[in-house]
């Protein structure tokens, strides 16, 4: 049976809202996501919430599976109001329903290669937002997974997490330094494949092979000169007006519509 | 000479950092962009900072002409320290140049279609930073500009302003009812072209014709079913996982790179 929980002291609220931090996120690897559609997303993708909060009531078929299910896991169920919602999320107009998940293994030997045509690696993203898109988007592409390379902003962090919609589940995650990154890309088949304003390339003029791993840099910077050396292509998308860049998750998707766009038309 | 404003009970200060609010923007008609790189694409646009902030100490030969082009204008130069520029942009590492400009008069009217073969529409749209991206993207691919249909977000937010990367000085801005919009697009040559999850058409089927009218939808709702049936071309863009959707300034990015794509083959 669920418990109310209504009173901000409750010590659980309390520890729930904390995981807004970072640091308390990797103390006791618990992150929070919102919302019926990206907890349900979870749930199919096999992740129970540890705890499940939901706004007393709350009635809906996809939220009574779910209460179901944490339920049958041992897991904890708690009924609560708007308010202590607001408190947990940080949202003016809070989702309903809240789950505290575990963060999952981002070890690069978890990543099977040849398991989808398509990889993203982002250096150095810095941006929530923009991570939790090009999950987003590489769930949207059939990408495998996106691989954070060097110092990345938390994919468990709320705002990317609500940017993934769900992506963040389905998707697989891994973290690894360039070194560590080049290493295992270069022991087995792969593209490597870089946009840079330096390029020569025009994006659409190369054929792009499976698996392809498209590389991402930083939003300010961009890659490093080192980084783009090591691409096996290296190109630059069309630009058009006064500014010289993208937005990088917008960079991204282009270059992943490219790709699978020429795969489609079997080029 | 620039005067020095150290206090943060100077009353520009507080005037300035009220501009965060949209009331106060709506009452004063005046709007914050921050850093060289966006102050000085604006003034390449003709657009002087009716007062010009910048961290005592910054030297730069951009910043010098910005300076000068102010003094010129009889604006009005502060040199600030930067606690003071942390608390009017409200960011953790302020930019050393913050500028207050006049918005701009958004009135359909001053659009002239012909003047780019592109233009991008979004319709109720609520995120500040997939609008200020949105224009960034039309700067990219050679669009005229952005119309903004129904309620939207403010494009003179602090968050959109900072996304646009400086295409808010750039690209033409309008706003517009459906109804005033649809008269108006009606009114002259244009296609207009819908992405929706209900079209059976796939985005790399048509050819699409000059102007091009793109028409982004609300980010949690999408287009409603009359703004889909008025579309001259309704699409999808193939999604090969469990998502149903990109983010919304993703969608259009991808859309307007096909549009230019086909154009620049000369299809």
């Amino acid at each position: 049976m669920p418990r109310l929980v209504t009173a901000f002291s409750n010590p659980l609220v309390k520890e729930v809202r904390a995981l807004r931090d970072k640091k308390r996120r990797r103390e006791t690897g618990l992150f929070i996501a919102e919302g019926l559609r990206i907890l349900t997303e979870a749930r199919e993708a096999g992740h129970v919430p540890v705890h499940l909060f939901y706004a007393a009531g709350t009635r809906h078929v996809l939220l009574d599976s779910l209460v179901a299910e944490v339920e049958a896991a041992g897991g904890d169920v708690v009924e609560t109001v708007p308010d202590i919602l607001h408190k947990l999320s940080g949202k003016d107009n809070p989702q309903t329903v809240l789950g505290v998940y575990r963060v999952f293994d981002t070890g690069l030997e978890r990543i099977d290669r040849t398991a989808a045509p398509l990889w993203i690696v982002a250096q150095s993203l810095r941006d929530p937002g923009n991570l939790g898109t090009i999950l987003r988007t590489g769930d949207a592409v059939g990408a495998g997974g996106l691989i954070l390379v060097d110092e990345c902003v938390d994919p468990f962090s709320v705002e990317a997490v609500r940017a993934t919609m769900g992506a963040l589940f389905t998707q697989k995650l891994a973290t690894a330094s360039w070194d560590a990154f080049r290493a295992w890309l270069r022991a087995g088949v792969g593209q490597l494949i870089g946009t840079s304003l330096k390029a020569e390339l025009d994006y659409q003029a190369p054929r792009y092979e499976a698996p392809a791993f498209i590389l991402v840099g930083n939003e300010a910077q961009g890659l490093p000169a080192a980084y783009e050396a090591e691409c096996d292509l290296l190109v630059k998308m069309p630009m058009l007006g006064k500014a010289d860049s993208l937005n990088a998750a917008v960079a991204t998707a282009v270059m992943a519509y490219e790709v699978i766009n020429q795969w489609r038309r079997g080029a």
